[in-house]
């Protein structure tokens, strides 16, 4: 080829558990939606994702953390609805900040790479 | 639930240029596949995959990077195959090497993981 090109590592990261996946990048829109719009189906319809997909998903998040990263708005104007807990919060923050240290650690890397 | 999972953190790395994806997973496994058998069709049929699309891989890779990474085999009775250059080999491992100093760094976080 005519130029050298510029190479760059990309990544992604997703977090397991025995049961499968717990937290990955379409797992942490969701959440964030979630909190964004106080519902899990307004969060589904943001995201072109079937209510029943979005509720799978946060059934599986739910089930495999000690405790509820989504639960539901009890009384008030907004009963009914759903909301992102404090350890739920957390979770976003602490997968988003492993995602960006990885980046961080691959980007380093990138200008030593020849082929 | 009823015992605490053992959180995991999984990747995958991939390399781009401008052109788009250079490396990849699933590129090293039919690169490797045509080291095995000296053949893109040979190696395409072991991962049951369309000639077409190999060849595409191929074309693809080889026009991302300096040197040729896959050339065909000149004389000899295997004429007509394909082999893996030697820059090619070097990418392989550099490849493999970056994705598992990536698993390592983060298998190191974690026992850290708590949610």
């Amino acid at each position: 080829m005519s130029k050298v090109p510029k190479y760059k590592i990309k990544s992604r990261i997703w977090i397991t558990t025995d049961e499968g996946t717990f937290l990955g990048a379409g797992r942490i829109t969701l959440l964030e939606a979630i909190e964004t719009y106080g519902s899990i189906s307004k969060a589904a319809k943001s995201m072109k994702m079937s209510y029943k997909k979005a509720w799978g998903l946060v059934n599986s998040i739910n089930s495999q953390s000690k405790e509820p990263i989504v639960r539901p708005i009890t009384g008030g104007k907004n009963g009914g609805g759903s909301s992102v807990s404090e350890a739920g919060k957390k979770a976003i923050l602490l997968f988003k900040k492993l995602d960006e240290e990885n980046r961080m650690l691959l980007d380093e890397k990138n200008k030593n790479l020849d082929f």
